[in-house]
């Protein structure tokens, strides 16, 4: 509670004034049955409360620094299918703040006089405030300017999910065998989330086997596991609605072969040079920059790519093997807020158009470190007919690839005040992988 | 695809008339975030065709008896980041059915100048179908009613379920220690489900030790377990759509002591009298009524409860300690439909009340039997103080188990032509319980 009491005593700092009105997550079902999808709270309500019940509003009085809560009244009889329910006085003292019912928010805003809310731009008309003049300009970005950085509180949890989540990834690693089904690793995965206390993923899992590793959103999970097939697993767990995500790719049989090897080392030195490179002040874009550089040094070494390597950059050869962005802020959302400040645009080129953070890093700000190699046919192929780019390919070579797959390499890294500090550990040296599968 | 065929096969024999239209699920995210939600078909959509795919809806053309489905059209880019986008060609003979972009439905409607839908409750306004009459009355009816009854084909699924289901729960009997966290059990289930193939469940489990055994619908499931508490584990998985749902209640370190046992025996006794009582043409209401009797004789019988037997049953005192109905259909929805067709309506008193169906039974249809005994607080605290009440209990007795938490003992039920088929198996005899937990 503590942690979001600061946050609180942030945002009364900040330059808002008079009232804002934020919605909280509302409990639901599976379509028209009475099957219940289990709550999870919005992450901006989240910040400001820790409120783990659905169906609360909130008022900020920014005068009086104070915050409001109105919640839903469940009835009595309620208490034998749902435990006890809590009264005001109690959820009082749970976190912190004043509590009322739903029902009392009408006559709340009209015993105050208030006119006018700061609403968040997601804010959806509700009637006992149809009255209010709303204005959704500056909430978002206040929040969105204060998420991006965390607090010393909100790092402990950080690395709490980092660690379950490097925990997991490992076990995965350890016992992946040929022959097994994708959803089996999973199954894995998610008993380590879960023992170790985290009830969320902070995304669907993508467990990618074969050519499906070059399938950069794929989560159907459903398929078996060849010998010989790279396994990327893309994931992370929850917990207090903070989230970790990770992605290792391994062999399934425990042996990289010589092809995985050598774009395996690429993507590693991709993502080590940049984690290198991190430090206040710095440009992401510029990170990101760094790793179209080592990508392209390393496509050219081994002998897939040619021509000068300006030439390459300049003409985004690399995003044909590397179509998506370095990485994207973290936090309680997974795609956290932040990453693209007032001021800053997507730069849209092939280069940058995926790139999730265009800002200048500061300590507290967690990014993900992500990059990777694919050979995805549907950008390779029509790649391999157009003359303005296939001088740079060597098209023989590149197609004996088309069924490699790709791989990408994913840690957690938080900006500090001299530089970086990674939060994630799973093995991703390639003998170190190979180890731990031996055993 | 030959269950969805035949599903419809159904549907084209009933008396409906013209064209339906239904909507089947969308995609969605969490909040205004771009985390997906794992999609998870809408159960009438899923039953017609058996479509995984999001954001389709259907037509129904009871003259041809043929289905058309519309779908998105989602730009061929998208096959970076989802794998390969199927074509309207490839979807048609994956499914065996028309299919359409979403963008030719108002054109459809017109050529086929359809002017009245047959539509579902659940059915939202559409803007292509804005002038098209719609009429609700009848489609969600004859829908439930073929639901109800499963065909051989759903039979597998549902004995695939059943037993899936089975595994989970008797590996997690198997490993419970106390001092685990109720988490740590769940992790352990759905690693069982996972790994069998099942990655949705049919409803979010419920872990409840101790005291909390006693909270119906618990699903927290934060707490420590202690040496000596009672576990109580409800849960189902599902597996394209169809679920399963299975309870059992065990002692943490293993044996159970007297006062459980005593009771566990009443609920065991409930459940197994139930489930022979289970014939075509008997009355759900009539083997509710059973276990209400049997319930009332344990009570009596160990002297939580006192007076005549005919006395009690006509004063819901049962209800105190049984405050549900015996179990509900099952199938695409653990609530699934059909539990009260056309004409019956629930019973209002407390012994009815919370039953999920009232109708005979029919060859086909799959229940749950989940009768239970429980001391919640909520319930019996006033029921000592109303002295038309506590003249039936056994007041200082009850205190002592006040907490002791429940017991609920849930398999899940075919109805055959002769009698019953019992889908799930997991041990439940007090003996087979211990001597699993002991190895």
């Amino acid at each position: 509670m503590e942690l979001f009491a600061l946050n609180r005593k942030r945002i009364f700092e900040s330059e808002l004034e008079g009232w804002a009105f934020l919605q909280g997550g509302k409990n639901s079902c599976r379509y028209d049955t009475d099957r219940d999808n289990l709550f999870r709270q919005e992450s901006n309500f989240f910040w400001l409360t820790g409120i783990v019940e659905g169906d609360c509003d909130l008022i900020m009085d920014f005068t009086n620094k104070k915050v409001i809560v109105f919640c839903a009244k469940l009835p009595q009889a309620y208490a034998v299918w749902l435990g006890p329910i809590p009264t005001l006085k109690e959820l009082s003292e749970k976190y912190g703040l004043d509590f009322f019912y739903q029902e009392e928010l009408a006559n709340f805003v009209k015993t105050n006089s208030i006119t006018k809310f700061h609403v968040h731009t997601t804010y959806t008309k509700q009637k006992e405030l149809e009255e209010i003049e709303t204005d959704d300009s500056v909430l978002k970005e206040t929040l969105n300017e204060l998420r991006v950085i965390k607090t010393e509180l909100e790092l402990e949890k950080m690395r709490e999910v980092c660690k379950i989540g490097s925990i997991g990834h490992t076990k995965v690693m350890e016992t992946t065998k040929p022959n097994q089904f994708q959803y089996e690793l999973q199954g894995t995965l998610l008993h380590e989330y879960y023992r170790h206390g985290s009830r969320f993923t902070s995304f669907e899992a993508i467990v990618g086997s074969g050519v499906g590793t070059s399938i950069l959103h794929y989560f159907n999970n459903n398929l078996k596991i060849n010998d010989g097939d790279l396994v990327l697993l893309d994931s992370g767990c929850e917990v207090d609605c903070y989230g970790s995500d990770i992605t290792r790719t391994f062999p399934a049989n425990g042996v990289f072969s010589q092809d995985q090897k050598m774009i395996y080392q690429i993507v590693l030195d991709m993502q080590k040079q940049c984690i290198k490179a991190m430090a206040p002040e710095k440009e992401w874009t510029e990170i990101h920059a760094l790793s179209v550089e080592v990508c392209i040094d390393g496509l050219l070494e081994c002998g897939l790519i040619k021509g000068k390597k300006e030439e390459l950059i300049e003409n985004h050869i690399a995003a044909l093997f590397y179509p998506h962005g370095l990485g994207h802020m973290l936090g309680l959302d997974v795609h956290d807020v932040g990453g693209y400040p007032k001021g800053r645009e997507k730069i849209k080129n092939a280069t940058f158009q995926y790139l999730r953070a265009n800002r200048k890093l500061k300590p507290g700000m967690i990014l993900t470190v992500e990059p990777g190699i694919y050979f995805i046919r549907p950008l390779l192929e029509p790649a391999f007919e157009d003359p303005e780019v296939n001088k740079y390919l060597n098209v023989d070579k590149i197609k004996k690839f088309l069924d490699f797959g790709g791989i990408r390499i994913e840690d957690d890294v938080l900006v500090t005040e001299t530089g970086y500090e990674v939060l994630t550990d799973v093995p991703k040296e390639i003998e170190d992988i190979e180890k731990l599968m031996k055993k």
